[in-house]
């Protein structure tokens, strides 16, 4: 089984009950192995009347274990700091320790041995492959580079692992460098936010005087923020380049990546066999959620053998849709892609809106817009029954007099495909902040 | 010898004659290996009448190499797109590339190997290990971490080889950014720019609250750019960080860092015995210049068993002095400092003046002013006989009235240890753009 399948290590197209039953298998152990050497999981496991003997053979056994989630980490760091009630081991044998951001709240951080940085390089080098990236490939790295971002120095070291050419120039270098290097370098792949592709495909000309068509790029993968697969954002980004993209999806505190896409590139699959357990809950209920086309649910990582900073059921706060269970690369692993995160949600007159359902709409007016667009939160929280307010990025040779008919087209698409109401502003080409370093934020407060 | 010496290579306090020696035979069999490879060597020995049977006894041997030099690699990377016709291996054995600055002239770029990394490693181990870093401890990396540089990655690598736990921030972080992690993570080693650090140090208390002085940092390194080793930028950098601050060299074409300070902290020793083969020439004649004490000329780089990107008898433009031939650390390579770049010096009415020295004479004015200069260039090229412009930022807390003198007791300064008249402007604190991930520029040009 899966001998002719093309992928960096043979457990990607075992049968997924194989993996699952042994996943079960090493959670067990690693349940007992981090109850014993975390004060946090100890307290949280006798909490719940979980035993060092707790045997886990299916996905009940799994609910019945505490979930973790983002405050909890937190609370532990603030109550031994620098790195926690679940940092695990000595402090003397880490060789790294990140910074997690961003998305919500201060900082936070983790620690990784030695053991730990060689489980994200598989998981990397998996999926770096699976986009399509070989050995000996010159790949740009255009994630930001600083800030201790698991995007940065990691994705290094992973892309090394998988035996590329890495030259690690980061998102902070700007769009002259960036696209000066791609161009000098002869670069043939790049991974970058989704976003930030799009922008530098779109200044290319006027900033290095060729298109970003004509570079060696030819193939992409973008993460870090949602929008790589979205079908309008994506296919600007493929025309624009002249190069296949795959989206990449994981979580700063467990492993930068976890889910990757194949040459398919109709949703990500796992990639972690044997080094992390995924699950989908109803994040509301906490109810254990099949992963069948089409059901969706909030993503769940247990670390399979994290040393330092480990994590059991650690509620990621990404809401994901299955894509399907069966793919044609021949990997194993169910498919799917991130609709948004559960604290940017909004509820609009009853209407559940991810920002980033919003920016699919917006991005199929290309032209007519630059796709870039801000939900104003004219309101307190994440509730109004008031039409939701959005400032929209016309393109610049979109004439002023087609502005009015745009905003109507685009509120109307969005009544038709979110069933919410927007009034749309349209504003000038250049307005919004543009992409760099930072993600790019979809929601801003006027409030 | 040297077996109770606290080195980290054991070469490190081999007699000096030795390690010379041993270098010549290496160097020998570089040479004859490297011409067999890159053609661009290949064709500077053929002109020289080197051939491949070519011996190294001693400095005269040497001397009959021609030297390479920034402009001629520029010239090979042009000829021989991407990475010139000094590469010497196969484009797929590269692990990384590396973009080298930005002192002169656009980026140029140099591959390395597994083994060119391992290099590396091993000279950035011994250096932090001279200055104080030892396995285990915190540090935090805060020079700059994109666009290739190789004071980023590469450095993350030398310290975790060493094995430090690193914690990858980078300069482009920022201050709130580096501060706040240096403080919640606690480290205890810092490396970065001697200007930057200053500034660090200056602006801690407004930024998180606490004085620099009060944090867990007690080692720094410094270096990317000269200052570090000044007397009185130094005793500010240590007073404000309650730390010891070692300076560190190298160069970006041959490797990171190859000189580094020890606890005598009086001169930076050479830490590349074996790998690196060091010279000192007069930089118009290009005669050998011996490293004793008080001896001055531009450095010179052979890497003696660099796999891609070879360079032999490379001028670095960097222009020394040679502080010691002994010292109490039992390290048994000579000491140096740096005095400038060969392409900063300027000639004022006949004198040589380096601008770092005008920012020595200028920082000995603290607490009365900041430290920021500027050499204001109003002519073109290097040479002027009119008095120098200086632009001198005023300490926030100096009265008005106090400035004129402040811009006598300045000048006076200059005329009596560096022999030339300028002409000072003070400036409000804050004025001069502070230091950030790129080099601090000593000198603007109005003209």
């Amino acid at each position: 089984m899966g001998q002719n399948v093309d992928v960096y290590a043979a457990a990607e197209s075992a049968p997924w009950d194989e993996v699952v039953a042994d996943a079960f298998t090493r959670v067990t152990r690693q349940i007992a192995d981090v109850r014993s050497r975390s004060p946090f999981y100890a307290d949280l496991f006798d909490a719940a009347g979980i035993g060092p003997e707790y045997q886990i053979r299916d996905w009940d056994d799994l609910t019945r274990i505490p979930t973790t989630d983002k405050r909890e980490i937190r609370a532990s760091l603030a109550a031994a700091p620098p790195l926690g009630r679940h940092l695990g081991v000595d402090r003397a044998r880490l060789v790294q320790i990140q910074a997690t951001s961003g998305t919500t709240g201060s900082p936070s951080y983790l620690g990784v041995t030695e053991a730990d940085i060689a489980t994200w390089n598989e998981l990397g080098a998996r999926a770096f492959y699976a986009a399509g990236f070989r050995k000996g490939d010159v790949v740009l790295h255009a994630w930001s580079l600083s800030k201790g971002f698991t995007g940065g120095v990691p994705v290094v070291r992973m892309l090394a692992h998988l035996g590329a050419t890495v030259i690690p120039v980061g998102a902070e270098a700007g769009l002259h460098k960036i696209l000066t290097v791609a161009k000098e370098q002869e670069a043939v792949a790049m991974c970058t936010a989704p976003n930030f592709a799009l922008y530098l495909a779109d200044k290319c000309m006027e900033t290095i005087g060729v298109s970003a068509n004509d570079l060696a790029i030819a193939k992409l993968v973008v993460g870090g923020e949602p929008g790589g697969g979205l079908p309008a954002i994506r296919a600007r980004i493929q025309d624009g380049w002249g190069a296949t993209c795959c989206e990449v999806l994981g979580n700063s505190d467990i492993a930068t990546i976890v889910w990757a896409e194949c040459p398919e590139r109709d949703g990500m699959h796992f990639i972690g066999q044997g080094l992390v357990l995924p699950e989908i809950v109803d994040p509301v209920t906490g109810r254990h959620v099949e992963p069948v086309a089409g059901a969706t649910g909030e993503l769940l990582y247990t670390a399979l053998q994290r040393e330092a900073s480990a994590l059991i059921r650690f509620r990621s706060g990404d809401m994901v849709q299955i894509i399907d269970t069966d793919c044609a690369c021949g990997r194993t692993s169910y498919k799917l892609r991130c609709e948004g995160r559960t604290d940017d949600m909004l509820l609009v007159r009853g209407i559940n809106v991810w920002p980033t359902a919003v920016q699919g709409v917006v991005a199929d007016f290309a032209p007519r817009t630059t796709g870039a667009m801000r939900i104003v939160l004219d309101f307190a929280g994440h509730v109004t029954n008031e039409n939701l307010m959005l400032k929209v990025e016309h393109a610049p040779d979109t004439p002023a007099d087609a502005h009015d008919e745009l905003a109507r087209d685009i509120s109307s698409a969005i009544r038709s495909r979110l069933s919410f109401r927007a009034d749309v502003r349209i504003v000038p080409a250049g307005e919004l902040e543009p992409p760099g370093a930072a993600k790019v934020r979809l929601v801003e407060r006027s409030i």
